[in-house]
């Protein structure tokens, strides 16, 4: 039987030259990643589905990718629930596991799990991908990569001024100019409650973070529409206007913010910036909050995180906060191919081809093929007996930038018509002059 | 409510320290794929089931993980398949994908669907995990990396010596001592259609296989048992014996397997052998196999792998030979640790941890970091005030090698207290001085 080649909706293949400028951009994270001494850590991909379900909201749940229970498994199964056809219920009793959704719930499970085997603070990395079963489109996929780095079990504001030097330093490397956002959610909790939406925070937080999409003005009508008074409204006006943290209320909750805001200020990089606006969507933040855009290419944001509290409680432990940070590799990579940033000598391919004409010319490259490697140069042998111009095609589709070239007189020489395959020159070498001529250049 | 924190059955955490060791061996594979010009590519985890189903056996259709289709997935399925609950039946309903089994599937379907940007002969390398519901045991696990190289589209035995020399390479790199076998699937053919079993080949390979296992008495026992003649079986005694090709007799297919053979002989690593006991058990074997297994440590094959043709035909592309090895990554890190061939200076860690005694302290300490950091030196400071002997546990538990101590008399000084952890020898830098002791230590 044929079958299609064909994958399934919203995953991807990568082609060498691919996977090497994706790997440009991780190595550049995972360097400084460890640059600031934190360790990578492995999880398994498939994670219990009671660690994943009731974390990311009910929406989130239905993107879970469910892995179905091996063997019988509708055997136990429940007769009503089989004929009502409620594939919800049934759901739970035939799939146990699920494709982790993030790398943040299986941090918290893994921290708790092998706690007895860590040191706290625990700064770990981890760069791997996630699966979500959104509708795909431009830009949005089912599998898609998450680069993490969190600290565990530290209340310091050190972490937080380190990993915002992070996003500069790794941003800085590849050669992008982008503006790292900061904010506070103690700020934005205690400014809600001080203009009187003490009870609807979410709401209203939620409102400041649509401030990039709809403008000023809608924002603040749409606080109009939660009954602010005009003291207020203007107040909020006057403080998204001016950005100015002077301008705010009084409250516990304020000074603890204006605290921890005035820390960042003294110790961050220069590129990163208070942003009263910035509000970020995610309820399980506490304290600090980043976000990273570019300012060269529009596309939204390029990386984000914060600190949170008691993400272990779920899992038994509580007291531990933690602060994180992730990058956005697939925007990231969008951005650097719209801004022609990647090196021109990336390349996946090896740097010399060896080409031949007959089956001794070949035995004779096979041997300097060795030596070649030996030395560490890259390079390959066109390994089949074919027509030179294929030869040739071979090494030119492939990005090879030299071709040997191994004819007999060649071999009666001992030397190997070497070519520059961008500019067509060529120069005859013996094998040591050849092996530091490659070495060299 | 409060989950245990708890992984699916065969499935692994790694610590940064098994994260480091792990990657030591995948990148040293890496490194000489790369040597040998073979381009990385990626797939993604998940496939269509009907690309993964019937390639397997019947056994390996059953170890397959199957993701359960998005959204009201019974709305669709047949009510008598519900009625009589019948497993196997509803999962084609309501399952499309599953996870990959290995990474030659994937391989076929990926060089089918992406030929028209691939080069040939395509040599692909494939480092990652793969997922099988095999019942866990000591060694075993549900999760585990494959690491691949393939060459698609050439029919040079140079290929097969190369891949040879890279199995060889990579085990000298890792300082582990093994040997390569190689045997010809043409000849195993040949020589069972010349003993009398013409239609009982892969029964008569399979007895072969057991060879180690069961010893040489108990095979020819075996064959005995297929009604093979007393000739037959002392030629086949006599072979095993002696390991030598000049008895075997002779047919085309023979003939065959006996050229390519010579050819291997001819170019082979040093420690690469001929063993016509070598039979590798899967079927799609065409031409020449290969195995490796350490010569100082009992537990199996470490590496696999052998010529195909006709890999891709099933998603309807002929013509297309392919031939390709595996490293065995779980099993060659039980050796390099049963061995204690990891370096010794492989570690998870930074190289310096600063310690302080007040907020001043940390305030100057840290300045200090960020010229050490730029400096390239991968440095911490433990983040929270606390007391000195916590932070000096914090360093020894991490392995962290050099402390770097910041009191009020070394802030007046503008020193540093240096303290080797092993040694314990303590000495004072400046900063600048500080930088290039670490980089020379």
């Amino acid at each position: 039987m044929k079958i299609k080649a064909a994958l399934p909706k919203g995953m991807r293949d990568f082609l060498p030259k691919d996977v090497v400028r994706r790997q440009y951009i991780t190595q550049i994270i995972r360097e400084v990643f460890e640059l600031y001494a934190y360790q990578a850590i492995e999880t398994p991909v498939m994670e219990n589905l009671n660690t994943l379900t009731g974390k990311y909201g009910e929406e989130g749940d239905k993107l879970l990718f469910k892995v179905l229970n091996s063997g019988d498994y509708l055997s136990k199964t429940d007769d009503q629930i089989l004929q009502a056809k409620d594939s919800r219920k049934l759901t739970a009793q035939i799939s146990e596991k699920g494709l982790r959704y993030d790398l943040t719930v299986p941090l918290a499970r893994y921290v708790v799990q092998n706690q007895n085997d860590l040191s706290f603070p625990f700064k770990r990395y981890h760069i791997a991908p996630v699966w979500r079963a959104d509708r795909p489109q431009k830009g949005r996929y089912r599998e898609f990569y998450q680069c993490d780095a969190d600290v565990i079990g530290s209340e310091s504001l050190y972490n937080e001024v380190e990993l915002m030097q992070i996003y500069a330093k790794v941003f800085a490397k590849l050669n992008l100019e982008v503006k790292i956002k900061y904010n506070n959610r103690k700020i934005l909790l205690g400014l809600m409650q001080s203009i009187g939406l003490e009870g609807k925070e979410t709401e209203g937080i939620a409102i400041l973070d649509k401030l990039d999409k709809i403008g000023l003005d809608k924002v603040i009508e749409e606080y109009k529409a939660l009954e602010l008074n005009d003291a207020n409204l203007s107040l909020l006006r006057k403080l998204l206007e001016t950005n100015d943290v002077s301008l705010l209320p009084t409250s516990d909750m304020l000074e603890l913010g204006k605290k921890e805001l005035a820390f960042l200020d003294k110790f961050k990089p220069e590129n990163a910036f208070f942003d009263l606006s910035l509000a970020r969507g995610l309820d399980y933040y506490t304290g600090c909050i980043f976000e990273v855009a570019s300012t060269e290419y529009e596309i939204g944001s390029i990386g984000g995180g914060g600190r949170y509290d008691n993400l272990t409680e779920m899992f038994g432990k509580s007291d531990l906060t933690g602060v994180g940070i992730s990058f956005g590799l697939e925007r990231i990579y969008d951005v650097m191919e719209a801004l022609n940033r990647f090196p021109e000598n990336l390349n996946a391919s090896s740097k010399l081809l060896l080409v031949h004409f007959s089956e001794a010319n070949q035995n004779y490259a096979f041997q300097a093929l060795n030596s070649l490697r030996d030395a560490g140069i890259h390079a390959e042998m066109y390994p089949d007996l074919v027509k030179f111009p294929k030869q040739l095609k071979y090494a030119n589709d492939k990005n090879i930038p030299y071709v040997a070239i191994v004819g007999d007189k060649e071999m009666e020489q001992g030397l190997f018509a070497l070519k520059n395959m961008e500019t067509g020159e060529q120069q005859e070498l013996g094998l040591d002059r050849l092996i530091s001529f490659l070495k060299s250049h």
